[in-house]
């Protein structure tokens, strides 16, 4: 095996590259998590927490990665049998469905072609048709990591409000919060269902809900069996800073950080990084003549960005081909679009320069991997940049 | 506040004191858990889980806590409404046992007084008088980490023989494996449930199941919902080295260094040091005249040992004190013993020198407290020491 | 080899163990030495080193060991053939001399049986004998890490005061900076020299002058020929914030935390809580019925302390046994004293309960090694630290 | 102050990226560097030198920089007044003469326009002409950091040979070591000066000689003071593992890990590699239609550019901006150039995609500093990189 040499480029859509800050800062001796030091941390955590998803209600952690904090946000508010409306954005969207489905769950899949958000107008008829009120939840997946499409939750809260209908709001913002605009409680969500590794710049391990007080009263008569996810156990023991069962300590000395680097930065500063990261992809990608897997403007996520191979050609062979030779790693097809496209993550701590190398190591592997494009993408992401300081 | 230096002696009985080098495992850059880099490591960590479980079945890794194990073992081999036979040990049999309430399992849980392990003859009767069988499981835990009493496991499992019961035996080995001798196969256990924050020596967030063929068998009958605990994905995922949702990739890198610590210092070593361990603690606690929890010297914990505190004195102040005083945290009394008992933790990467200075802590933390006590614990400890090199 | 578990006990005189937050800042990826964040840093990291030395001259900072110090001392303010006045306190003063011999000085070097200071009222009388005043500079070390003696600088400064001697006042501070009192103005010192890896709790790498406008100004005429060590290249470097040649940054990252911790707690009360370790450890050797190799009281050292082994027993093969049985390192017997003695290092990120783990260490192994001595001195110190908490 | 995220592109010639794994390995707890390990330590770091520097004679190692080692070279083979034949090839040539000058040796600086290497053709003229052989070492820097040029050190051995000279040939390995064809044997080199900071892949820190049988013989009779410098001390405290004054241990622990990578990946892969870091560059700057400083082809060093920008222009602006703006880190003009040059520093622990994304930076960097330029340069480095895999 040949041996790599250089900083290995985690151009995967999360987990993304652990800054060297948080790695120090994870390796921290763990302390004792009964302890008065232990819970000056909880607080601290639970703070800056609810600065970044801009909501009021209690925030819940999880030893858990993101499919935990889904099963969460599920088994807390409802019962056996119970009706939600998810719909089709992408693999995530449908491994949520799911699990909702394992669970017990009845599940309305409004389908899509995983190129297309969310659509508001679909989910204000499912509502306006719904006259009993027996769909319980609408479940939605903010930023798509699979298809790089962003759902617009505002504009879902709107319809929803227009159809008058009391279905909690359940976000998956796994791999948009920290990285694009998401206000819980403007935007009138129940249930935000996050994980440490994407915006949070942290490895996998922490699974995250933020809870309006409406998900927390519905908490009181849901049926779903539960224990290890069970909010009430989770928000009666964090009240003294500490938690139910043990928690994973060296994680939360990383989230620690990371909630203080953020705050360093500012999020608007985060969010116009992130929209340059987006711009300067897409503008590599047109140029290289290649597609975009997102179809909408409007839609295109920040964070990751799929691009779709042309037919007949494989981009698993074309990922194979980058990492051998470059020593970077890109997001595969998941699900129904294996092969057919790659998504380059673009995401957390992230500059200009990583972009650049990024993009330089798609365009150098297009070539090697014998798929038909035009040069220039990276020239054109770097123009970008330097035009956009 | 007081600033306190030198190394925290982290002597609550898990997490226990990480040794620096899985530190800076755990803060080796994350990696493409889709990557080949990533599923070589798989492999290695699972045959190394299943030579130190000594299983030859399915081992499962959850990105969870101990208690998320607990619930793991109960979801995937148990239908609603099952009954399960449970023994109280202590605080963690006990919460072991809410969870499988909430669950809607019913628990036959025989009534202890936390100071001996589950009772082989006890357990026998309960069977022989389930006639039909309607005892789905006996859930036990091997090592009570909150009252330092371990459970013979064999002599269960010999029990449940004599009494010709189908029941799967599960056994909690959260604060056991890697520290005391424990044997799935040999002993016949079919769910050992385990996580990583004692003799792996990691930070928390792992959970580990691992699972006999019998155990296999019955999750394919079983109906409680699952969904993130579910055994087929994870196995069917795990095949090709991979999971079936994001992993703890961070304590991945340091559960591959900790089994490498292990093979390198040997399982039957390991435990030797143990024993040391415990016994020297033991005649500390004799030589100053307090009494410990543990009633039997054959279910006497190597790991952690449970101080009582006379009559009219309170254990917390102590720790609090110690705490305050020697930079040192102690286990506190759990549940309905709390106050009454303190725990040492002596277990995981842990020396002669490290429980001298342990010791000598808590000595003087008697001392400051006011506890009644005859000098000479410490004294004791080391003299026991000296002479069984 | 036996695999040996557990923290290593580091209880050499220095290095020391280095605390993990220190480590941690040591692994921060290195900076651009000729950037701005580096010259912010440097200018942090001078403010913080006059304070601790309490000097209002200039503090020098090279890469490299103490014995480099030591030369850059001599060589900045002195020529070819001057005369030097030292006094044989241990084996550090005589490498010291060494040191002045190879560089073309002619040393006076008053003898000295490595169980006392320098005498005060001996060097008043050469000084006052050297009537033309060829004696240009007298030399002492204030910590003998050789033999645990201390060496009363400010009365030395009086000596030289009452004998009206105009040589330059050089001290060795390696083992007692940030350990022990020391006020380089108020003791009328010229040169400071000292090291990163004892109260600095750095690895040795970094070697420390500070200097008087008296000893500047004497660099001006000396002949020593000099590049490296040359102070003029250096302060003036230094003005911006920068180096006359690449500094060892990540040591420098080191120091800064350092600094910071040294502040946290205060420089009085790490002064009295090494009076306490030393206290200890002195009642552990008076109560094993040892030696003690330092011979007044008013010349202990708080930093460490040297133990004699009785006649015929060999103070390295108790050392080796502890090492072997008990994973600690001791301090070894240096130069003439080889075999003889054994050096306690009680210093740096220490605390009490290290402190009863290391003098365990040393109980234990002597009774394995077979040397003849009371049991316990342990105890002694214990009690000692519980009464005078 | 801008917050800047992502990872700092540290693109000076050197101190280079540290790669993780040496950081990591820098972090580990401090031991005894009398101890056992210490000694196996030490043992396997210079065998692993002997073989990279491709010498049979001693390696000696000082905490020190660089500039360290120059003395030691100079100290331990030369006498006051002795003639030295030097060239000046750039700055650092430049800095090792007022070394010399200063430690009291005649320098023979033969003029040089910083833009070529040291001449054979020159050097053999000067010591042709030394009849008496009064000059008794010629010194040469490898590779100018400050220039990017490199010097033909196998034909300067065959031009001193072919005069028939006698003096020793001292070489200035600090950045071509590890990253460029050296032998020190075949080529005849007698002492080769080299630090960890630049293919070593460390901090700085560590300054090192190596040492022919000629060198060592010559050691014996020269007469200029030296005490921390002494070769003798060194290699008779190095033949049992140990050193004479204390080491800087942390920065073993590095320089031992280093070399393991540089065995794992090859010195031929490794030099391969840096070769085409050079030539991408050079055809970038080529692009931009700026000037290489290096003029001879044969004399490009493949560890650092170095840009002249033109007329008018200052590159010192240009770099403050590229740090300002886009994190990256590059060298400036030393002396007599400063300001009219930037260095590109491509070396160590570097891959493909940090190149380009340094390189990215630069041609934004041109943009934003109004330095007129044509743009395609990272496109050319690019285009190469992918046609020459």
């Amino acid at each position: 095996m040949t041996v790599q040499r250089g900083r290995h480029f985690l151009q995967i859509p999360g987990p993304t590259n652990v800054p060297d800050r948080i790695l120090r800062a994870l390796s921290q001796p763990t302390i004792d998590h009964r302890g008065p030091e232990f819970a000056r941390m909880t607080r601290e955590i639970f703070e800056g927490l609810q600065k970044l998803i801009r909501v009021s209600g209690k925030v819940i952690l999880y030893p858990a990665s993101g499919t935990g904090s889904w099963e969460a946000a599920l088994v807390n508010t409802l019962s056996p049998g119970d009706r939600v409306l998810m719909f089709e954005t992408g693999h995530f969207a449908a491994q949520w469905k799911n699990v909702a489905g394992k669970l017990g769950l009845k599940v309305d899949f409004i389908p899509g072609d995983w190129r297309r958000g969310a659509d508001p107008a679909q989910i204000e008829e499912r509502l306006a048709e719904d006259r009993d009120h027996s769909i319980r939840a609408v479940a939605v997946v903010h930023n798509e990591t699979s298809t790089g499409v962003v759902s617009r939750i505002a504009e879902i809260r709107r319809a929803m409000n227009r159809a008058g209908h009391p279905a909690l709001l359940m976000v998956d913002t796994v791999s948009s919060l920290g990285l694009m605009d998401y206000r819980q409680d403007e935007w009138g969500v129940d249930v935000t269902v996050c994980g440490s590794q994407k915006g949070l710049m942290l490895p996998p391990g922490l699974g995250i809900n933020a809870v309006s007080e409406k998900a927390l009263a519905a908490s009181q008569s849901a049926r779903l069996p539960r224990a290890y996810w069970d909010w009430q156990a989770m928000i009666a023991a964090n009240q003294t800073g500490y938690f139910p069962y043990t928690p994973p300590t060296n994680l939360l000395f990383g989230l620690r950080e990371a909630l203080q680097m953020i705050q360093e930065e500012g999020l608007e500063n985060i969010i116009s990084r992130h929209n340059r990261f987006g711009e300067a992809t897409r503008r590599a990608v047109r140029a290289w003549g290649l597609e975009l897997n997102c179809l909408h403007p409007q839609e295109y996520s920040n964070a990751v960005t799929a691009v779709r191979v042309p037919e007949g050609h494989d981009a698993d062979a074309l990922r194979k081909k980058i990492l051998e030779k470059f020593n970077m790693s890109l997001g595969n097809g998941l699900g129904k679009v294996q092969g057919k496209l790659f998504r380059i993550g673009h995401m957390g701590d992230f500059n200009d320069l990583m972009l650049a190398g990024t993009l330089s190591g798609v365009e150098m592997g297009l070539a090697l991997a014998g798929i038909p494009f035009q040069k220039g993408g990276l020239q054109a992401a770097v123009d970008y940049l330097a035009g956009n300081e």
